[in-house]
């Protein structure tokens, strides 16, 4: 088979580990897909911009068509983030025959639907595994591995950031301004953390998660949101006082047809095994009807975490591509209508 | 496309736990593979006992032609255990064309590479999620959701028995032989309990785990045994008072270009995720050179959990008869040679 290239949209932090794994994992890779992988084209901002990791300067562009109408590039790596000009990118590709392996939640949350249809009628596959909980396998446990049980609840930690600020918070006792600070300086939070604390990112977590798991489309306007910032470090003095550890949750449920999502501050027995996840990690439990309860747990953010997901979708385009099934891969993590 | 028949071998425990899932999940099912699914004929040895769930009749039957020969066949579910006389049905069953899901871990660690390999000659899928850890979707995880990465270390508990009388021992200050015959009136320990509490069982799990997670075939030799015989209640109280929890676990890394397995007790600081891992469930830890650490937790026995791994397998047989990629399908969890 032909070697398989690669157009990559965006090299911050995430893209900078695809590149990273692609290059130092290809023997892995090759061994698995039965063909060489290339980076042809890479889509930056700043062509001058010092870069994360050695790119050779030929591969970087900043014209997308370079990527999106190239005919030499078969399957597109959405790593930078955005909404309404990346979902344009996107829809651009896939017509274009493209299949699309993407990290981004927000884009998902909101245009998940219309993009896996557009997919679809492309004969396209479109997969989006990093979306939630970066290195964590946990869309592939809800749609392959629990996809003959009924799943009644699930109950996440899905927001690194904050839960690195309640676990600092609560350990040290320290107020929440100075770990904020904190988080913003070892990268674990941006700039504007308004997303990441006011439950926003959590949210948009929680929809993709319910979407899949229940096989209904719920949107961001479905989820119910609370954040942290009105947490004390005294309300973690008191809840520690009584055995109890606060996180920040996303709680999707069955209520008879109809399903309920909400993401809030929650006060977890301390023997609960979400209580003992910590820092930036992630967990996801799944309550299935049959399964009783399975956990997910890993790290939801991080540059090389993150790009094992993205890659690891990767790894399944190119096999779908070999089996001539894109577009209409039923294994495919991708939303279903009810 | 036709409805699928279905030939269960076996209508023990996890048996009747399958009949029971594809009964109530049939909707779902149909959902998912988009035709119907019936069991034909269920093989027992003895036609006239009481079973655990109603089946009718005529679906029984004690002579193994009536499955692994009959054309009308299309999916063999075993479930029945058992080793030689097994694998004699499930090859006889591979040749006629039939794709395999098994549960059967004594099977796969020793006849795994070989079974697989009929498989693949005879364009039929074999699927053995069920065989480690239940309900938990682990296999998937390696050979899909982690498979950029370079995986170095696996540390499980993969034995729900052994695990239930450590986590009583330790909780409640109890004696071996006491908490070992309350978990054979529970169910959760056979009545010749020596491959649970001896380790080989989970010495089995640690070698179908390795052989995927790293590529190559282990086999049960490799496997570095001692079970939980000796302990005694003494040695938990002592370990709980330093700060420690005992647990039997499987660990599998790789040590240059060797891997070494072995299955043993061992102490864990009461902090470790694996040291909250109590009674009858598993968990399987997993490090990634890129990922980092990652977990799956969950139920790692039991009729229904089982046979959710079982059925999930199922679905993805039959979702690639739709697509007609059994037995090259590039995502499935099998054995690859070095």
């Amino acid at each position: 088979m032909k070697a398989i290239s690669i157009g990559l949209l965006g090299l911050g932090t995430v893209g900078s580990g695809v590149v990273q794994i692609i290059e130092s994992h290809q023997d892995k890779l090759m061994h698995q897909v039965g063909c060489s992988i290339s980076i042809k084209k890479i889509l930056v901002n700043d062509m001058t911009k010092e870069r994360l990791v050695a790119v050779d300067k030929g591969m970087l562009t900043d014209n997308p068509e370079d990527i999106l109408s190239n005919p030499e590039i078969d399957v597109v790596i959405e790593v930078m983030g955005g909404i309404e000009e990346t979902r344009g990118y996107l829809m651009e590709a896939i017509k274009n025959k493209k299949h699309i392996v993407t990290a981004n939640k927000d884009l998902m949350a909101l245009y998940g639907p219309e993009l896996l249809e557009l997919a679809t009628e492309n004969q396209c596959d479109l997969f989006y595994e990093a979306s939630v909980a970066g290195g964590i396998p946990i869309l592939r446990g809800l749609v392959d591995g629990l996809s003959s049980d009924r799943i009644t609840k699930m109950m996440g930690i899905v927001n690194g950031t904050t839960n690195f600020i309640l676990t600092k918070m609560s350990k040290e006792g320290r107020a929440y301004d100075d770990v904020l600070k904190e988080a913003q300086e070892l990268g674990f939070a941006e700039a504007d953390p308004t997303a990441d604390v006011g439950g926003l990112d959590a949210a948009r977590k929680m929809a993709i998660l319910s979407t899949l798991g229940f096989s209904m489309n719920i949107g961001l306007n479905d989820v119910e949101v609370q954040g942290i910032t009105e947490i004390s470090e005294e309300d973690l003095r008191y809840s520690k006082k009584l055995g109890y550890t606060m996180k920040l949750i996303g709680v999707a449920s069955r209520a008879g047809d109809r399903v309920e999502v909400s993401v809030q501050p929650a006060l977890l027995p301390e023997a609960h095994p979400l209580a003992s996840v910590n820092n930036e990690y992630n967990a996801v439990y799944v309550y299935g009807e049959a399964v009783g309860e399975t956990m997910f747990y890993g790290p939801g953010a991080g540059s090389l975490p993150t790009a094992t997901a993205v890659v690891s979708d990767m790894v399944t385009v190119i096999k779908n591509m070999r089996l001539g099934v894109n577009g209409r891969s039923a294994v495919s993590p991708q939303f279903r209508n009810n």
